[in-house]
């Protein structure tokens, strides 16, 4: 039996390895902190829960139509075009079992054989995955560390373009880096996306977890509307990761072609469920809060005891759940030449468990610098401060 | 924005469109007898509905491993392979969100661009929309109308492995047919499949509705275990088709490469509700009979009153929620030229709504009978008596 050489174009998330690994050191009595997840320790909201329940007792337990039902597309409109101020209808609304459906069903869609896509890298490693399955020409664009934090590499953006890009991924409040683009930078990239006639999938899997202020979606920006592909996911705002509930967002034209993969695909999302992410939107904003709020303490407390160790240089992250700090030097002091071998003494020592930049897309060649990833939704803020002392304790005492 | 090219390959279920037509009428305020859905109008089992609000508010609402939850994963092992008299492993499963995603997945993972497959027609649409997709070559194989139900025809599935093909499709309890095979029709494809280095994916979603005796798989044959993969529903058994639940079951080798998919199109099946089919596989007997119980009794009255109808022609399904009655003779006494024309009257003028032989596939030239599919999972009796007294009456006033 041979496996379908397409298969060997097809890549994967390795932080699940990472996971696996702290898993199994777990199993011996060790104990992890997690560190490497992306997921979320905290509960769904009350009134999530409640709908679920109430819809399943209610018989929403039979197939519901394969682009959503129309009460959650409609919801979605509204909020998603609101929070934007752009107008959404329900034929602008596909939904999805989670956030990443999106990403291999506009692929599918749109990209010919071929052609070539923009994605950040590092970055969420499905984008380069999908893109290459589908036989696309991946071309990563990096970050550029300043003193106000990681900003887009517009060179390697317009050398790609220069080259032929068609399509871009784009992560505002990116993940793994936590990097947030200033009004200049989406200006910057709306108008090459424009002038040079191409489209863009938004992944905004971060954008409702902003810390303080309004998030802001470049498919706001005028003549984005009809260029952009947005990817919403109901996962980490509600704390529903393992619900898998999402949405695919944008132009008519490309939603229809994405609930045709919804009928060949799933034939529909879960149908309760729906129901359960529909009573998310509707919910008192306090409940939701809660869990940015706890997020945000995690956060200050991380980036806090991380730039009181030597080697480490942090921004802190505006949204999301990620602390991305350079490592060069520490790495240096602590005599290791490689992140992973870093990582892997530190998880095997200490039980601090963390993911290199290397789990979010192959290197590029201009990079110089060393990069970790610590992730603060998966653990609770006594372990997140135990774990860090025990990192500092083990830094202390392996700097040569 | 131009549409990939790709997508022009891919096939969708019309069936959706019946439902859709019926939709609209109804919403006109005519009262519609259901008869085109393969949806369940019954209730999920309440050890199931228990064990899912159970599983949400003990938190099961985070991610959990691609391949699904080890649990479920070991459960259906057992209850799979005991049920086929084969010895599985938690390694030759994976949890899929639905009984559909296998389909696309096998393809993708085992079928080269450019290689043969052999498919049922009538049959699920979606297989033959997969297949081109990933640019296969499709080959239609039929049923042979005998005094003994419809058969496989063997003709074709010949023709088409001299043809080349290399994996071929198959759905025992077939859907629309209701045709079930005998033990020798089994060891015929069997031995075919072997002698001819083929694989075979065994369509096994109504293997648990056969309302008497033991049902057989293919897969128990000697020396197909390893040329096999089977596709599991939670669906039609447990009245779980708005749960999305189901899984991939076969040889290791493949099941490795359907999880690589699991994590690039949706990290996980939604977590709680894989807690929820896991109660259904350990729920007292009584709890999923009660379902076949009452969709028996709607078999045995839709056939009887069909058997009164002149012109129709029907075989007693062995299981699965579909009749199948040939109506070329009926067609012919109401003055009807085409199965569409016939059944879009037919649901104008009497809210009888069902689909035709051309809903499941391209009709295939060899083809000189007509048919439709009445499907009695998603119509109460009392409707289902209803909706056919009416439907007598105006083929009587119809007839010339």
């Amino acid at each position: 039996m041979k496996i379908a050489n397409r298969m060997d174009l097809l890549g994967s998330e390795t932080a699940f390895a990472v996971s696996a690994e702290a898993s199994n050191l777990a199993a011996t009595g060790k104990k992890i902190f997690p560190f490497h997840l992306g997921d979320i320790n905290l509960p769904t909201p009350k009134s999530v829960i409640n709908a679920a329940n109430n819809a399943i007792n209610d018989g929403k337990t039979g197939y519901c139509p394969a682009p959503g039902i129309p009460q959650l597309r409609e919801a979605l409109a509204k909020d998603v075009g609101n929070a934007r101020n752009i107008a959404y209808e329900i034929e602008n609304v596909s939904v999805q079992p989670g956030g990443k459906p999106s990403i291999g069903k506009y692929i599918a869609s749109m990209m010919e054989k071929g052609d070539s896509v923009l994605y950040p890298n590092p970055g969420y490693p499905i984008y380069e995955s999908q893109i290459e399955f589908y036989r696309g020409i991946a071309i990563p664009y990096g970050y550029i560390n300043t003193s106000d934090g990681l900003k887009l590499d517009f060179d390697a953006i317009e050398k790609g373009i220069k080259n032929g890009a068609k399509h871009i991924f784009y992560n505002n409040y990116n993940n793994p880096t936590g990097a947030s683009s200033s009004e200049q930078e989406i200006e910057r990239l709306a108008k090459l996306v424009i002038e040079n006639n191409m489209f863009l999938i938004s992944d905004d899997a971060y954008f409702d977890t902003l810390y303080d202020g309004v998030p802001k979606s470049i498919a706001s920006y005028p003549g984005m509307y009809e260029r952009t592909l947005t990817m919403y996911t109901f996962s980490k705002k509600f704390a529903m990761t393992g619900w898998r509930l999402g949405a695919s967002i944008g132009p008519k034209e490309v939603i229809e072609q994405i609930n045709r993969l919804n009928v060949n695909m799933e034939s529909c999302t879960t149908h309760f469920v729906q129901y359960a992410g529909l009573a998310g939107l509707n919910a008192p904003k306090e409940e939701t809060q809660e869990i940015l709020d706890t997020l945000k303490v995690r956060r200050d407390a991380l980036v806090g005891i991380l730039d009181g160790i030597d080697g480490v240089e942090t921004h802190l992250p505006e949204a999301g759940f990620y602390v991305f700090p350079k490592v060069t030097e520490l790495l240096k002091n602590t005599g290791f030449d490689s992140v992973e071998k870093f990582r892997k003494t530190v998880l095997k020592e200490t039980g601090v468990s963390f993911c290199g930049r290397h789990h979010f897309g192959r290197p590029l060649e201009s990079e110089k610098d060393l990069y970790i990833r610590l992730a603060f939704s998966g653990i609770s803020l006594n372990d997140l401060k135990e774990g860090m002392e025990l990192f500092k304790t083990w830094i202390a005492s392996n700097t040569k």
